[in-house]
Order: C-alpha cells, then sequence, then structure tokens
C-alpha cells in the first residue's frame, strides 16, 4: 500500500478569493493507482484555509460575510502592530477553519456530495500562488 | 495493510440537530479487524458538519446559540436568491465547521476522552437521511 | 506501511492558552522511522482544539478576541446549569474549531509553510496537562 504525494499551485486573488479545486484532487487521486484510500488535502501557509461548499456565487458571498462577523478586515489586531501589517483578519479566518482536508475515496471516486465541491480560500490581502499538498494512501 | 471503508446512515430532524454517532463509529472500527490506525468520518453534503463535544443538552443547545450569530437563521443570504432556497445558514455553518474528522485508534479503540463525543450537526431546514463514510486504514 | 502511534503530555494554564507544539510533531515525525506518509495529531478531551497559526504573540491575543465575539467567557450557557460550571465557552470554541489536525510529511519533514506552526488552544478554565495523540501512517 503506497503513499502518494502531489502538490499544486493554484494562482489566487486574494481578499477571501474562493476557489474550486474539486478537479484538482480528483486528477490527483485517478493519477495515484490507488483504488480506495484516503486523500489528505493541506495548504501550506497561515493565511488560507480548505473546506467544502455547495459552489455557487451566492454562497461564495454569503461565506465571506459571516467569517466578517467574527474577524472583520477592517478590525483592530495586535498583528498589525507587530509587521506593521495588514492582514490579521486572513490569519484569524484561516486558523479558525483550519489547513487540512481529508476525504475517502473509493473505487478511485472522492465521496463527495453532488452539491459538495472543495475550496480554497485564499485570506490574505493580496494575489498570491498557492500551493496545496495532496496526498493519497491506500490500496 | 488494508483499507476498511464502510458507508452509516442516519436519520436526523435537520434544523441544526446534533447526534452522537461515537457508538456507529465504534462498531465501524471493532468490526475493520484493524488493531491500529486511523478512522476517517466524512459527512457527505454540503449542510453538515462533524466534530466532537461533551453530549449533553446543555452544550447541544449552546453549539447553536454561538452558530446563530456567526450565520443566524433569519439572515439575509444569497443563496436564497438564487435557488429561492432558505437554507443559506445551513451552508455557511457547514463551511466553517467542516465536513472530515479523524480519529486515531489504538488496541481497536478511539483514542477520545471520557466526556467527548463525535457529533453529526445537521444544519439544513428539513429532515435528511444523512450518509457518513468512516474509513479505517491501518493495521 | 507500518502505524506508528505516540502520546505526548502539555502542560497548559488554560484560559485559552496557545501553544506551539510544532517541535513535538517534528519529532514524532523523525522517529518514527517513516518517510513519506501522513500524521494525524488529535487532541483528547473536549475543552481544546488543534490548527495552525502565525505563532506570534500578537495574532495569540488576536484569535482569542475573535472567538470571544462567538463564545464569550461570560456568556450565558445552557451547560453550566447542569454542571454549575463555568466552562459553556470553553467546549464550544472547542467543537467549533475541532479536535484533529492532519498533515503530509514528505522526506520526513512535515510539508508546514515558514511562518505556519502546530497550536494546541487549552480554552478550559484552569491549568491542565493535556494529552495529543500523534499518528503516523506511511512508508
Amino acid at each position: 500500500m503506497p503513499v502518494k504525494t502531489e502538490r499544486i499551485s493554484i494562482k489566487s486573488k486574494g481578499h477571501s478569493d474562493v476557489l474550486d479545486i474539486t478537479a484538482r484532487l480528483e486528477d490527483a487521486v485517478s493519477g495515484s493507482g490507488l483504488k480506495n484510500g484516503v486523500a489528505t488535502a493541506f495548504v501550506i501557509g497561515s493565511t488560507a484555509a480548505l473546506s467544502t461548499i455547495e459552489y455557487e456565487p451566492g454562497l461564495v458571498h454569503d461565506i465571506v460575510v459571516a467569517l466578517e462577523k467574527v474577524a472583520p478586515k477592517r478590525g483592530e489586531y495586535k498583528h498589525h502592530e507587530r509587521w506593521n501589517d495588514d492582514n490579521g483578519h486572513s490569519h484569524v479566518r484561516a486558523t479558525l477553519m483550519g489547513p487540512s482536508l481529508v476525504i475517502p475515496f473509493v473505487q478511485k471516486k472522492l465521496t463527495l456530495g453532488t452539491w459538495q465541491q472543495v475550496v480554497l480560500i485564499d485570506f490574505d490581502t493580496q494575489p498570491r500562488q498557492r500551493e496545496v499538498v495532496i496526498q493519497m494512501i491506500g490500496e
């Protein structure tokens, strides 16, 4: 039972850009040669997160509205004092949501629902080239 | 080292119904034939989430109060405009909490604390039959 | 492909103490004898959580400010009525953030970013000795 590791690179606009990466994960799973197992996705960095969502523009808007209540963009952050930075809210949102997502696959297919897509949310305050590690373990 | 996949079905009432699924996971682990490894639970769909909690009625109430602040049931959601739907808050809560939970098991037992139960929270606005994939990898 | 399980013990001050446990995970991975695979960290108990953060005092403060909005320390919780307890907010914060974190490792190194540390946040209202299970599966 081998381990297969891929690293994908995704261009984001930042500012809570929500990007559908489902097809990238599906490609990684189908290219792994494995039939059944678990796919771990992990975003490198401390201002982005992974989750699932019904990927449509309405919800992409709604999720950011909710996070704005918890960690507002124009709030006051001690992090800004330290680095003279402007992305305190980006870090807080990323830590609350978390960097890892784990999805089983069966018969080479991820066990996602029809209206359930995998998304990378980039909370940083500038465009970024994001790296996501996708690792498959199985048989 | 094999992969064992089970799919369990759970009836929920929706409306942020919090359901204790610990025994279902324990059964999956003990029935897998594996001694040590990792159990991944993944809920299919975009309006439900998994986590752990001390499962008692007080906290089951308190967790919903907290989520109501972030994604209120009677809030305004762009998602509603798209589908003439009423479950924007369900999607937002599910995406914030996440669909996957990963728990190691040792000597056929999940490494949960005494007051730590595994829960499925169904945020949708109607009763649902929920599917959770449980996958064990180990030795 | 073996499974390696470690259990680490960490002294916390409680009250949303944010503790950097990156070095403990790195030690577990390098001591496992495995080269590539996935490291699952799981905190035992229902009043603590795991995530990643840029570990600096500013953000350690900012994350607690955000959680205070969702589950305030001096809020009213049904959990208190049940046990005459004072840690309702601790449970709610822990459940929202989740107890598990999964990180791939490649060539014996966790795929963390430079400014991305693994943290245990102990939300309980007293000092605790915390147990975290770290399990490596790989090759």
